[in-house]
């Protein structure tokens, strides 16, 4: 209780901010939250739009203003994180917290090595700035679902990626020796990128099969991929049914706590107590 | 019983039209319909040939003429929907009022703007009569089930299409840096157009990754485009079986509580009592 | 009794080449079928061959003997069917009995109506003989069980199947106002094939979109297409799964002798009655 | 134990090597797997690296010095397995005893039919080497469950595929009667590839329909495509589910006879009494 009367006025404040900037349970907070992604979203379009040469060359020095005006919102959004934060060295080694700094890094880094020279990297560099988009997977939270079959079936679908590779090898191997170098079969690495276009029934067509061997070949990589198609839903479809099975019994031994009881049951199966009926 | 004598001739009309023009339980409300299903598909044939160049230069009077025909007839419909409807304001301002006001429209607009300036103006609003053919949903109404599972797997699909766009994104501003202005990336939005092109495994073809690393991030793109298809669909799947699996049966067993009845049965599966009738 | 033993020589050879032709149950019925599918694989190649260039000009001569003589194999058969069938009319006007005819017909039509201005049509008729491949079909019955589930869904897969071409009638209309026929959208049927081609993510690149409104919009229709293929998917598969679990008991019930039980079942969900325990 | 006693040296090592070479339960052996793994894919990556010009230039000498080494370790590996297996007759018989075999031999018959002519046949026998790939499979064995649930619905995809092929043929006939060889359908054969391409929505674009009537069957032919990849996804889908669903529990409850217990459970979630272990 002493404790308490003890917080001087810069403590107040801390604990306020943090809560406005790092919490969403507020109206302010929430607020904060959208404005902030509302700035990222619109830096990340005056990136993407810079890139095409006739917007450039008209707007180019307003995108660069605007692009400044964001940098520097960024930086004292990322100075106030750094000062409101519990815990200031735990937040710059998370994952946001790299994040949050490699997104205004770039510009800063163009002051200090100007020159033509220097254009191309500085160009790659600010292209990072797409991270703060990254940002935005922090308000969305009900991935976790999906999240969690993947990783459920994450052995089995290994499995039959591995598989698929030792197929797209060996068939990019035949189709190097059956079409060669003529048809635009130049490397088994070449190879292995038509293969990848065939089985994956993407189909560019910038290399095709000349040969009828080499289009019989063709015609069973694009049936083999057209049906393998099936295996990662049917196994994703069976796992989510089960997750979705799952969440959908919200009841809770009051015995052993246990949760997750399959929707018609009446005892629980892990210590035999009787289940109370769904309120 | 008063009420009912007193109903003059023409509300007696009303009601009869009525019944024929927005009921489907009579045998002259069912031929109305079909009918007019009829006109539709005729009437939006005719605009798609219209635009074929062949077909216009030799049949482009009797085209005309025939349009004529059917937006007289379409504005006599709508007129009667109007005059017996109950609540005129109600059908004006509901979504097929508004479509079927739009589907008659353009043909007289062409008539108060005329002159070969605005040919192309006038053709694009003609095209709007594309929306007579919505009129046809209003005949199915079997969707719901497959509506509702998809609005219950709304907010799954929306995190996963936000994933996915977020990937795109990333991917595309990569593949601008790597392949550049000389392989056909000339900015990072022509650049999403490809990756959006490579992930739904679509692939025209006509921007193709020229260099090696382009080619293998090329390669990744499609390997995850043809395998992420599986956790729409596994989603959906889930949703589906679900919701059939409700259909099935709502009733409970009253001896041994069991639900989850198949729809046809009269007795319970389990405990062999008799099942009351669904209310 | 007596009418067996009147039973003269003819009719004891028409009941065994009829257990032999129609039936599959003996040792030489077996035979024989195996027989003929291996003539009309056999033919059908030769068919197909025959379209080749280079094999025509070289075998020619060869494929057309060998083609004669399978059509005197087929014609042997036919009229071996016709004499052994227990109702002959009834034979010819079944589906197979229709389907051997067209098998057989076009070789002698041949004979007819000879000369060089036939060739062509000579050559569609020709390919009518492909409809023996559909023979096959008779030694298949465990489609069956697909066949149901697809008629079980059918009404649903209609309704996507409408939906689906509505939105490519809208989108074909708007693609040709965008594009215009200087990108290749020469009338909105071109449109729509384009549509059909991006939707199913096909893709062959022979029309795509030059403006930059088009690609977005082209972007638009390859996700739709990308995603709402989940849809069919989940149907048939929720479908499928009901099939399977219901083949899968095989109790029936004493009473009222009703099969197709849900496995856990312990009385009959129609009469009431206990059901034995699976044998 | 006299027996045991009798053991002389040599068979004492003979064991140890056996259970480090064949054997996976030991420290020794899981680390002769790994850096066996780890030279094959080298040695592939070698083998593909070797095919692309630039590369073969430049570092061919060293290379082929490499392909050398690894030759060597196989071979080494290849008699050892032969010295220390305990019946080495099966294991030269065996799948991977044949592997092992084709994968060394290419190197060693490169050196006795050197010169120029035998290069392209040398390379073509050097690729199956690829099958050194297969060697991993050995160390993945969860496969099984997916490779049950294939085998499982085997038959109903054999219909499927069986009925697919008979459209392909049907379709490839009508379109080289409707496009011809002017537009690149110049044989039935060629025309089979196209209606593949096309009906696993692969799309190359490398022969497209030209006519009006073609493009409408093209059209038909991806919506089938596109359709239809439904089934066997909804076969092995529901397969699938199955398997997990059998690979739950195969417990039985001894009171109510419920079967179908989650795997972790320890009473009947029905009755609640206690469950037996797995025998």
């Amino acid at each position: 209780m002493e404790q308490d009367t003890q917080i001087n006025q810069e403590d107040t404040i801390k604990l306020k901010l943090r809560r406005v900037i790092f919490g969403t349970d507020t109206r302010l907070g929430r607020y904060f939250d959208i404005s902030l992604i509302i700035c990222i979203i619109l830096s990340v379009t005056l990136v993407f739009l810079d890139t095409v040469a006739s917007i450039n060359s008209q707007y180019g020095q307003l995108i660069s203003v605007l692009e400044w005006f964001f940098t520097i919102v960024f930086t004292i959004e990322y100075l106030l994180r750094l000062y409101c934060s519990a815990q200031p060295v735990q937040y710059v080694r998370s994952f946001y917290g790299v994040v949050d700094l490699l997104s205004i890094l770039p510009s800063y880094l163009a002051l200090l090595f100007p020159g033509a020279n220097f254009t191309l990297v500085i160009r790659i560099l600010r292209l990072f700035r797409i991270f703060r988009v990254l940002k935005l997977l922090r308000y969305l939270s009900e991935g976790n679902v999906l999240l969690r079959a993947m990783l459920q079936s994450g052995r089995k679908v290994f499995i039959f990626f591995f598989s698929v590779s030792l197929i797209v090898m060996v068939l990019s191997a035949i189709m190097y020796v059956v079409e060669g170098p003529g048809n635009g079969f130049t490397s088994i690495p070449k190879s292995i990128y038509w293969t990848i276009v065939t089985i994956t029934t993407v189909g560019y067509g910038d290399i095709t099969p000349g040969t009828n061997l080499g289009q019989a070949i063709a015609a069973f990589t694009m049936l083999l991929g057209y049906s393998i198609i099936a295996i990662p839903t049917g196994i994703l479809t069976a796992e989510i049914s089960q997750e979705m099975g799952k969440s959908k019994d919200l009841r809770r031994c009051s015995n052993c706590l246990k949760t997750g009881h399959e929707s018609d049951a009446c005892y629980c199966d892990h210590c035999g107590s009787e289940l109370e009926a769904e309120i």
